[in-house]
């Protein structure tokens, strides 16, 4: 590969030999119409937030069913929180958890833009509400999500973005907006920046003997490491992952906030690129019912089993979207799944999950595929927990995913003679488990992760210029 | 340069081409014999842990004042502490923070390693306990120190170590135990592993009108994110930072611990190079009185001035041998001070300080000179704190090294119009300093970290190969 350099680089000749990260395009799939889900209209284009014109940078996406969708959300937990960030949060605070609507550009992440930023990001929901066919009953409440991800500190070219989504009018001949899968796909290319292959999954599934399609895209590759909860009623939030998942199911707000609270802590929020929390982090969810209008939304206090079923189908949904994610990081060759178990507590095994995947050593041990045990026991009797570790107790194994037979590294705190071929033929696959055994308790927690390269560098020192 | 790398790699032709890390030999300085305390032999030799026979790796370190010095530690909080950690901390219980002799050996950490690493430490305790000339009152209790730093899960070469110790027996003509410049550095060599020169200071400074000696090594280079604290009644420690510092002042050893502990908070657990604990790191004092034999020792009960002046003195020495680890950080190639002011508490200062010095994006941005504020800014805003961050209170400057004007970059949530050319005047310096004001209190914080480059890579993807 032809690294292209920052200028100050180029007074040095000295030359590193990498491997470089695998394609990676095979993970997008196409599917069939059908399992996208009933009432969206949607679109991806280019409206010029990106300079290339053959790069979107655009997604407009209308729920069509008659009545406003259930919307849920979270957001990232950073300090810094982006103008889309504040402006979603609180149009579902104005709206009582109901939108039709989700705009959303790539390019540039209208953060850190002051008073300006909250003006582009309120400009981009009313021009979004204008595609809106209005009902009589319409109160003045706004009806669209929006965000943002690219660069932070530059203003919005907001009249590039309005113009963008006017030509989106439904009665405007020339609007792209659809509903195959072609539609669903220009909507995910117009949230990738530096991803390089877009994130989207569609499927279906049952609750109460009634059929429902799920779908979703994300994005993101770098500043990868979201903390995302509900929306707050002030402050202390910020999001670079975006991601937006939409269902013909008809669910209560509060059960969609609720069921995806749940999902986000046991997906989203358990996967690292770099270990860098963005500004922008978001995730949004509509459920239109589309599929079943006149049947009861799905509610826990209603129906809590119906609810469960919901639920647990959103969370498996939200992890295979938030592993796209990582299996796109930034210059990654390794796909890792860590596994923490037999602790007292989800948070004590989440916290140590998220130690090793974060760690600089084991990741680029990783690279180096390497199967260096040391780090990710030191790794792991880093981190302050509510049970203290016993020493004696904890052992580690690789988990080869083609099937083959797990190699013990550490049992009950004894070291094991490895067989360093088997393991170099483990470490060298693309997609490997590290599993912790603490030999505390029954809780257990998974992280997803990725190796550090010699790309990771380039890339992010790169990056602006 | 023509990079090592694992056999796997040598698959693929891909080429990057590198910044290498500068050379660093410079900061490796000649002393004149007199700034060395007073009453300590010492030498460095190759006993054979290390294949190469011209690299040391045995130190070891007499105090020769007749009464035994105070003697005070701080170690690693890891949960998975090595042998010498342990035994070290035994040492010193049953001493009541006496001792007479440090023992230290590089290339293999002696960690993970069970009974027998336990054995070995105390053989090497006992061993050096043998140099010692036994006064006719002395108890049992072991006089020596021991510290160990390499690779994890390997056995010591116990025999090898013994011999070294015992050939250095003072009645023995062979000997190199001295006094001299010389030999202090030999002493800091054998502490070295990926370190790329040895880590030697020394000094003078005065308590109540009397001047004492002061002088240090430590090694570290990578692995490198401390978190030490006192000796505990219990388990959660463990280290591969080690320094040993030696002063010819006398003091109690209550206030030597404490001194140390303040010194520690304030010089080595803010440094990092990759955010990662180690199970070895360790730092040990000795205080042997010998620059004024009758004299009361200092001590915070009896005359809080004059421990202050002490303490102060051990931390700033202390800063400085913490800095020199930071400066051979693994592939570093810049020096950076992370400055976090006006903060409400020092621990939200210290906590913000941290994450931005371990924060990938911002290091790999350093590395490729480019003066992202952004990242900075994404990385102080994910910490969560006790006090709410205010974003319209925030800014961000760089401060030159070389006493030029400092750089705003945001200032109370604002991005400034930046001047490129000036930030990347500054930003390609070797020494860097980033300030973040958060505008809340009066407390401060700093933390020096180094870039994230291709050779911190290359030298963790092909450690143990």
């Amino acid at each position: 590969m032809a690294a292209r350099l920052p200028p100050v680089w180029k007074r040095f000749s000295s030359t590193i030999t990498t491997r470089p990260a695998p394609p990676k395009g095979h993970h997008h799939v196409s599917l069939p119409d059908h399992v996208f889900p009933k009432g969206y209209a949607l679109t991806g284009l280019h409206c010029g937030v990106k300079k290339k014109p053959e790069l979107l940078d655009l997604a407009v996406i209308l729920s069509t069913a008659e009545q406003p969708a259930a919307a849920a959300a979270c957001f990232t937990r950073n300090a810094f929180k982006a103008a889309p960030v504040m402006v979603s949060q609180e149009v579902l605070q104005m709206s009582s958890g109901r939108a039709r609507a989700v705009v959303v550009n790539s390019g540039c992440a209208n953060a850190v833009t002051g008073k300006q930023g909250m003006e582009d990001a309120w400009a981009m929901v009313r021009a979004t509400d204008g595609l809106l066919q209005r009902r009589d009953d319409a109160s003045d409440a706004p009806e669209t999500l929006v965000m943002s991800t690219g660069v932070i500190g530059q203003n919005l070219p907001i009249s590039k973005i309005i113009s963008g989504i006017e030509s989106q009018a439904q009665s405007n001949p020339s609007s792209t907006l659809g509903t195959t899968f072609d539609a669903w796909e220009r909507a995910a290319r117009a949230f990738m920046t530096t991803d390089t292959f877009p994130k989207l999954r569609a499927r279906t599934f049952t609750v109460d003997g009634r059929e429902y399609r799920i779908a979703g895209m994300d994005k993101g590759a770098g500043m990868i490491h979201p903390d995302m909860g509900p929306p707050a009623p002030s402050g202390q939030l910020h999001a670079t992952l975006l991601a937006c998942v939409l269902t013909d199911a008809p669910v209560s707000p509060r059960s969609l906030q609720s069921a995806l609270t749940y999902a986000v802590d046991r997906s989203f929020n358990c996967i690292s690129v770099d270990g860098d929390m963005s500004t922008n982090d978001t995730i949004l969810v509509l459920a239109n019912g589309a599929a079943a209008q006149n049947a009861e939304e799905i509610d826990e206090e209603r129906d809590v089993k119906a609810y469960e079923t919901f639920r647990d189908e959103l969370t498996a949904f939200a992890a295979d979207l938030a592993q796209l994610v990582v299996r796109d990081g930034e210059g990654a060759t390794k796909f890792v799944t860590v596994s923490v178990e037999g602790a007292t507590s989800y948070a004590d095994a989440h916290k140590i999950a998220s130690r090793i995947s974060t760690s600089a050593l084991v990741k680029t041990a990783l690279y180096g595929e390497d199967a260096n045990w040391g780090r990710i026991l030191a790794a792991t009797g880093s981190v302050p927990l509510s049970t203290p570790l016993d020493p004696t107790r904890v052992s580690v194994s690789f988990i080869p995913k083609d099937g083959t037979t797990p190699l013990p590294l550490l049992v009950n705190g004894e070291p094991e003679k490895v067989d360093e071929v088997r393991a170099t033929e483990i470490v060298s696959q693309e997609d490997l488990e590290i599993r912790v055994e603490l030999g505390l308790g029954t809780e257990s927690a998974k992280y997803w992760t990725c190796d550090f390269s010699y790309e990771y560098v380039r890339i992010n020192g790169d990056y602006r210029t």
